[in-house]
């Protein structure tokens, strides 16, 4: 049987919906610019703009936002309509509205991994208070000891978190669905990771398979994690 | 001689310049929308917008940019030009992309506490990216113990920090500019505070005097620090 002494858990997409989200607002973006480009082509307007301002605004909704704008005010030379740019502001605060949807099994196992001494930890990046919102509408909060609102999750991030939680990599399991924010760096520091895809990613998390590693463990639904711990 | 196991400190205005610069940003949106409204009547309208957004946006820059967007669509009724909504993204970059002025005596301070023993504190709110840069640039990074970014500070926020630290609040000082935010609920929980006052603060951060308590200080600079430790 493993034991682990801490499990780390991925939250958008992991525990609750996340991605479609976006891929709503973003929809809603280019029937809002019909008229400057085709969807294919806002949407790739769209990204690039996201991809380029991450260095200014990290991860989130707000920056989400300000990226809708500055591109439609691009795409449209200028041309789009004040109450359009308005629009978009809206649909980012609506977007920051929304109730958390949990994903199936997410409240069972973590309450049941928590029964059983495992110490739970949130690892999520995006902006602050929204995070800290979403897990406060969860639920979930009173099963995790630590929560990490990380602004991006890198090797860097990891070390330090684990730096924090003084555990040895050995001793940490990180669950997510985004192989490129969640597996990668982690396993590149000698921890445990499991992939549970989700049917919506982010091009920007996309990667290529990890190749066939003892310490990783892809997974269909949450509650497999019992599977992987009674091995 | 005074003893604190943790001394914790704000850092916009505290350790390093901060509002000067969305003070700076408030009078070129002014000047933007000059057409549309007396400076006095946008300042106000825009202060109006910011408070009503907090609870979507918290505190930062990401927050402000989106804040000046939908006061500029507001008071022009729609007509102000894409390009001078353009122009308030690029200034909401710009200050992400500010260096970092350290206030004077800061670093030394830090250093000179830093090698007497004490355990030092970052707690501050905001962009979690733009608090993690300013650090990272400040270059004052080294002499802290533990950096606490904030959604606000609030008692409830400084609990949980206390509660992080396992710290008893008789053996934490806070020290920071803000009476409203580093001062009083530190006071309220029974920990200890020393007020720092800078010369522009915001509005939403005034309050009125704390009266006279024994488990406060004001000073006119950091260094004075040392007075009161070694008092």
């Amino acid at each position: 049987m493993r034991k682990f002494k801490y499990i780390a858990f991925d939250a958008d997409d992991t525990l609750w919906v996340n991605e479609p989200f976006f891929r709503e607002k973003e929809a809603e973006f280019c029937e809002l610019l019909k008229n400057f480009g085709a969807k294919e082509n806002l949407i790739k307007e769209l990204y690039q703009t996201e991809i380029a301002n991450i260095k200014f605004y990290g991860y989130g909704i707000k920056g989400f936002a300000l990226s809708m704008i500055e591109t439609a005010i691009r795409v449209s030379n200028g041309k789009i309509a004040a109450a359009d740019l308005q629009h978009i502001t809206d649909m980012g605060k609506e977007m920051l509205n929304k109730p958390v949807v949990l994903l199936d099994g997410a409240a069972r196992i973590l309450k049941e991994l928590n029964e059983g001494g495992y110490k739970l930890i949130v690892a999520t990046k995006g902006d602050l208070l929204d995070q800290e919102r979403k897990l406060q509408k969860s639920g979930l909060e009173p099963f995790f000891h630590h929560i990490e609102i990380m602004s991006d999750k890198k090797e860097a991030n990891y070390l330090k978190l684990l730096a924090h939680l003084e555990v040895e990599p050995s001793d940490f399991l990180m669950v997510g669905n985004s192989l490129k924010s969640d597996i990668l760096p982690v396993l590149n520091l000698g921890a445990y990771a499991v992939h549970i895809p989700f049917h919506t990613t982010w091009v920007h998390e996309h990667v290529e398979d990890v190749g066939d590693l003892s310490n990783f463990w892809e997974i269909d639904e949450i509650s497999q994690i019992h599977d992987i711990l009674s091995a």
